[in-house]
């Protein structure tokens, strides 16, 4: 018994990032569990020093794969260190951290209207001092003191209300009512440490079993399939067509939920993640309604990853928050189970680091509304900085204000570059042979497809890694640039991807092209068929 | 079908905080869920508007309980609303809110060079700018600019290491070194926003299926009762000994080990708190020593929540880690799975809202660990400025730093006050007419045992309420006072308790003696068989 945990085990740490192709035989493990025999007492008797070991944790734990941090990380961060301790090693002399969306990793500047704030509210004494007003600019500290004021008892290392301060609330609750020209009440607003612990909270919610299912787009950021496999749920892909520029076809949501139906799955919700991530496309409105209506139809709660509803970067698209869309076409608060996550890690701000979000949840019942409520008292509150920072977001500088006109050259300056450096790339990419790579319409990312030749193929087999996996591997031992392999995120079988941000500072672009284009003709010349 | 499982949801509501009797009869709703008749489509199809309701979310959701923010704070909350509505409305003008542990919340003012350091990272252009010298002490200038030079990049918004900022571990580390005298690892420890998310992982990772069990205090603090339900596993509760001071008893542990294992438990970890939450007991090193053994023998992993580890209020016990013990008993790293939490909301700081801790592994295998940092990964990061804090909370100022004699001052004052005020409060408790109270030797809470006359207990039953609940109302509807019923925590069936925080400001403490001794009297004159 225990030899054929082990056995599985070493099969779940083999099987590399390919989850979609698997996935279906992966869904059983939760009324299957791992055989008393290898409990804590039987293994400790024998052969292991430790009680735990990875043949007796859950095993959701185990199947559950996060590939933005995963094994190509691990290894870049063995070069770095590599490089310090040896410089002159390797080709290259830094590594380029181009497998996540941490702007600020890689020299982009905070705002400063927004850093000022934070540091008024985490030293508020400094707003009693005259050589404040020398250093700071005077909305800052006035919006310091609203804040401060908004804290019951002033207390800001208090534990707030589980759904967060009342009055960064109301104020979030301001900003999304401007931005959508439809009503925001603030008891919709649950704030949380980033948009991570919002999307758990909905999964936790919904699944029940395996037989729950969330309708996920493939490509999808991977905290989607990592949530729902920890909370033992099952994921039900939709594609996005690569050929129309990542579109979402409401026929493709329909097989897949009708497929899913007729194996017994209970379709709960539909994940859309718009500005989409990898695939950096940003939806049409008439597409949105359509969403919108398959979802009523359907009985399905949607689930609005609208995170980088800051980062497009194309004139002919805007972004339109689902609660928009559908209180425009006259649906209201009962007619739609519609959550809308937002995050201060994207936009042009890019503070991943503080882990401020909120989630706006619209349409649940009182009751379910409850549940959601004391599922966030178990955690107590989200930190106040986040907090903090979220309302800021939502409300930064306004004309007149006197960090207005240095608040918008900070914003559009790092807008704008973020434009120009996703055109760059995506035309470098384009250029190189067998790959086509889409526009970055939003978001912080390029998603192109390798057409990997076949002997290339043969050989990632005989390493036992996935394609898209030894390619990216081979790039970050050549050049020290990290992306991700597209099977982190799922594909179309038999298709190749990565995910490359667009975050390295505009003057490194060019280096960057350089490097990626002569490893890819030197990777093409060893592998050409 | 669904008559039944919404009969069932209001059992659950109903059934009020009484969770230690009912607890067996609710370990089986996982392996059977409510049946699919009841999924969002034939829901949607019939009476309610709502796709998602309370019949049909994840079970364990429904059935987790977090009595410290439960229904005694809802009331707590709507009542202060109503005195601001109608000020003089009834006999008290405020609310006092002694059910959570929230010093801050309470007037308690944040550590001066804690919050300093804090400021300067959230914007390190102060540091380069004169005016800061007269603004700010120079040992929290010269540790602002050690952190954000720890910080790659010196990217204060930027997601760290999924454990935390390295630098800060390394910190960390020291001080717990310092602390025990033994040495500590950096990469053993895992930064998190506070302890919750920290104690969450270790039961995800631990629990398969609900035989697997958690053996918990009884009193316990209802993080662990909640996390256990929310992840699927079985609460297996030792009682602590309230006539010896909550004395935890090996032989209770051992009884109650060997009934689980007699119903086919899995018993994987055992919960301490010390010191003790709700029950403020501090463990002497002996009881320490023979608990260790105890989790060696039986293979547990030991999950220590060291929380208060500061919050000691009695000059003949002392505060000793479980590392150190286990250490200074020549147990090695191999020898025990220990897991350490520790929060920057406790202390003499008491940072809540700052949302910072961690949690120190030892004794784990390295696939293992893998999956610990994977899980930790999936969330990326815990929040800086938590991150900050908790490496400030184990360095303080030393002895020749400028802030050193004022940090000492703000720490002292705060702990001898705490000290008269768990005092105050326990004396007035224990001249209360059926009520004895142990000493709070640490942390933050008095748990009082109320004997309550048959009438109290007869009309509480008319009122669908447990005893102590129905005690708990009427004093808050009576005097503002909020505690919380020991049916939240557990409590041997057929005694009452009441969790009261020491935290109000040492001079409100008279007064509300006051009110707490005549509601009794008044209760008690009502009551009295």
């Amino acid at each position: 018994m225990r030899k054929s945990a082990a056995d599985r085990f070493r099969h779940l740490f083999n099987r590399s990032l390919i989850f979609v192709r698997n996935q279906q035989n992966q869904q059983h493990h939760r009324l299957s569990p791992i055989p008393l025999s290898s409990s804590p007492f039987s293994s400790m008797a024998s052969d292991s020093p430790f009680p735990v070991t990875a043949q007796n944790i859950n095993p959701q734990v185990l199947k559950c794969q996060y590939a933005v941090r995963g094994e190509i990380v691990t290894l870049a961060q063995n070069l770095q260190k590599d490089l310090q301790a040896n410089p002159g090693a390797h080709s290259f002399d830094e590594i380029i951290y181009c497998n996540i969306g941490n702007p600020q990793s890689l020299g982009q500047q905070p705002i400063t209207f927004f850093r000022e704030v934070l540091a008024l509210c985490d030293y508020p004494a400094l707003l009693d001092k005259s050589e404040t007003q020398g250093l700071f600019s005077a909305d800052s500290i006035e919006r310091a003191w609203q804040i401060v004021d908004q804290i019951p008892g002033r207390a800001t290392g208090a534990y707030s209300h589980s759904q967060g301060i009342q009055g960064l609330r109301d104020t979030i609750a301001a900003g999304i009512g401007e931005r959508d020209g439809f009503p925001c009440n603030a008891d919709d607003i649950f704030l949380t440490d980033g948009a991570s612990p919002a999307v758990h909270m909905m999964m936790q919610l919904l699944t029940r079993s395996e037989k729950d299912g969330i309708l996920c787009p493939i490509p999808q950021y991977p905290l989607y399939s990592a949530s729902i496999t920890l909370h033992g749920g099952h994921l039900v892909p939709y594609y996005l067509d690569e050929a129309t520029g990542w579109g979402l076809e409401i026929s493709e949501l329909k097989k897949q939920l009708e497929d899913a139906k007729s194996k017994g799955i209970n379709v709960r919700a539909l994940v859309v993640i718009n500005p989409g991530n990898p695939t950096g496309q940003v939806l049409a409105e008439e597409n949105q309604r359509a969403i919108v209506e398959f979802c009523k139809k359907e009985g399905l709660v949607l689930l609005a990853d609208e995170v980088y509803q800051e980062n497009v970067y194309v004139p002919e698209k805007k972004f339109h928050s689902f609660k928009k869309v559908s209180r425009s076409m006259g649906y209201g608060d009962n007619d739609l189970c519609l959550v809308s996550f937002q995050s201060v890690s994207k936009g042009y701000h890019g503070e991943c680091g503080k882990r401020g979000g909120y989630m706006e949840v619209t349409g649940f019942s009182p009751d379910v509304r409850e549940q959601i409520y004391k599922v966030a008292s178990v955690n107590l509150c989200s930190n106040i900085t986040g907090q903090i920072l979220a309302s800021l977001i939502m409300s930064p500088p306004k004309v007149g204000d006197e960090s207005y006109e240095s608040f918008m050259a900070e914003k559009n300056a790092i807008l704008s570059s973020l434009t120009k450096r996703a055109k760059s790339l995506e035309e470098a990419l384009n250029k190189l042979e067998g790959v086509t790579c889409n526009k970055a319409e939003g978001a912080m990312y390029l998603f192109p497809r390798i057409r990997l030749p076949e002997k290339a193929i043969k050989a990632a087999e005989a390493e036992k890694t996935a394609p898209d996996a030894f390619y990216c591997k081979r790039l970050l031992n050549a050049t020290g640039i990290v992306v991700v392999p597209g099977s982190g995120f799922g594909q179309v079988p038999g298709t190749w991807h990565f995910r490359c941000t667009i975050l390295p500072q505009e003057d490194r672009i060019p280096a960057i092209v350089t490097r990626l284009t002569e490893f890819h003709e030197k990777f093409m010349n060893e592998f050409r068929d």
